[in-house]
């Protein structure tokens, strides 16, 4: 079980196609992952995330343990039957979200004390903890507990380094179910030196997979970039590797230029919410009086169920009207816009024209 | 167009299963329509709307006129491409949101001059007006402008009365579509002269339909079903009978009973917005502790996608985490429910066995 499979390369990249098999389905790569973090997609049945062309969902460990619990979804069959989802599912190790969200918290070598952001009330997470968590939870892929500083922060990224990593090892050693992969994190904020060592460590340490954390959190694209250029050399090439919460069209296709195989990110259901649309010209504010007669789809040659049935007319109007169903359309065209992109990226690699796809695709959108 | 055929009736009591024929699909009665208020059910795409097994849709003139405007509606070739729906479209007259949502108005014989509950502007409508209004929207069936008192002010029923009537025949003068059926309305408060008076004038108006106002709006069950034995004996046998806003399961029961053929309420979709589900029990309140750890369906037997894909505890934890898909899926469970009642009432009446059914469903139901 999961197997690793690089099935084509860029040749002027480092980009490749790869097949990651999980015990519900396989998961092709480069592939974007949308948000669940309340196992829910926000405003779409599953129906509807799985119609958008989404195959892997991601879950938050933080949110689900709090509410409605860990062990009630652990009794209930895991999150697969819960949210019903089919196909894989990952889950985050709840780390970002205890540095994130909760506004109280007390980091010590064995883990943190927080504040629940719902009700005040006071937890603890150590690795043990997460992983206890995840495997409760059930998803196909989870992550190692790891510590989210600033990424422009010397001092604490050094300190929170050693800690992530020895937290790596526990998390490890705590894993009792085999048909989950656990993955590790890379840390070391804008740092190349740090980010040089983390990888090392991580990579040596036989993850079936590796993920890059505390990126796109308030670096430059350029740091982001010379930092998954260090992460790259030093990771093992035949894992996949995992850049999470980047998920601007540009992101994807820097990072896929730079070995990256998985991306998730809230970024087009929020934005969905927010009503804008992502489109490969850039993106559109849906609530802007231009739209008000315009026939058009969103999307012009999008063929996602929103752009599919309805004008721009009708999405900006519901927006106006306060109608949820705008969040709704606007997310499935979101999610279906990332995803699809990085499938027509797998697809480029496996044709021998991912040089071309770029350089056709960074004619429409900037910073890339 | 607009042929009522009556294929089956129920000999014990004014129950009767037909076909209405419109532009957009026959209409088979019974039938309960969902209300899509400002040209979408709140929080369900058409696809789904169609899934929980509407065929009939409503909007509404007074919201489409004051945003986006039917102008711009017809420009865009009507609701029926606007909105995605492909079958048939009703919409009401804009008369009674005049009298329920606009906090200033005033009438006269000729129409009534009101505030817009959204920007305070100042708007009029008349007789002709509502008709320009919905010949705009394009809906297959229309309905005369009337006046919606309080059912129990017999001054005020009297007087307006008198206007609604002189309204409906200024309708179906000002009416220049041929292919929207126009439907008159009943008015006359709790009052059975008024009533009888207002049916046999309506009724002798030659409308394609006709519509049963001003119930369900303050008046109990027991006078609710009183106006509809009055009106049920002074309309025409051979077209369709519309009671208005009627949605809870026991109208539709009682209703029928009655000699009515189409229902319509935001009762379904707004219970849903509200944590609760319609079942032939009773309503569940889903935010209720019981349901924590309750693996069964919302409504055991129910083949919704709701109920065949999510717990008891699924729809719970999204109400307490304040997903809206919680909304979503309660609003297709609550629309398929009352769907499901009107078309199996009709299945009844044509199998000859609606005094069995209605039976049956009194045993789950309060006041039937």
């Amino acid at each position: 079980m999961f197997e690793f499979t690089v099935v084509a390369r860029d040749p002027s990249t480092r980009a490749r196609a790869g097949v990651f098999r999980t015990p519900h389905g396989d998961i092709l790569t480069p592939i974007f992952a949308p948000v669940g973090t309340q196992a829910t997609v926000k405003a779409l049945t599953p129906t509807q995330v799985a119609d958008a062309g989404a195959t892997l969902v991601l879950a938050n460990t933080y949110h689900l343990y709090l509410r409605p619990g860990d062990e009630l979804i652990r009794d209930l069959g895991g999150l697969h039957p819960f949210m019903q989802w089919p196909g894989p599912i990952l889950t985050d190790s709840g780390g970002f979200q205890v540095f994130s969200l909760s506004d109280t918290r007390k980091v010590d070598a064995d883990g943190v004390t927080f504040k629940s952001h719902i009700d005040g009330s006071m937890h603890r997470f150590t690795p043990e903890k997460s992983i206890a968590i995840q495997e409760n939870l059930g998803a196909d892929i989870i992550m190692a507990f790891d510590e989210c500083p600033e990424p422009l922060d010397r001092e604490y990224n050094e300190e929170a380094l050693a800690r992530t990593h020895t937290w790596a090892e526990r998390c490890q050693a705590a894993q009792t179910r085999s048909d989950q992969a656990l993955f590790g994190i890379v840390q070391g904020g804008a740092f190349a030196d740090l980010r040089q060592q983390s990888a090392a460590f991580i990579g040596g340490l036989g993850f079936p997979g590796n993920a890059i954390g505390g990126l796109s959190v308030g670096e430059t694209k350029e740091q982001m970039n010379a930092m998954l250029e260090v992460v790259d050399r030093a990771l093992p090439e035949d894992r996949p590797r995992y850049l999470m919460g980047a998920g601007m069209p540009e992101d994807l296709v820097n990072g896929v230029m730079r070995g990256v195989d998985i991306f998730d990110c809230v970024l087009p259901t929020r934005l969905a919410r927010n009503d804008a649309a992502l489109t490969r010209a850039g993106r559109l504010n849906m609530r802007n009086a231009q739209f008000t007669r315009d026939e058009s789809p969103v999307e012009l040659g999008c063929d996602c169920y929103c752009c599919a049935n309805f004008s721009r007319a009708y999405v900006r109007h519901l927006i106006l009207a306060g109608e949820m169903l705008a969040a709704t359309l606007l997310s499935i065209h979101n999610i279906h816009m990332l995803v699809t992109l990085a499938r027509e990226m797998r697809e480029a690699i496996i044709a021998g024209t991912f040089a071309q796809f770029v350089e056709a695709f960074c004619q429409g959108v900037i910073s890339c």
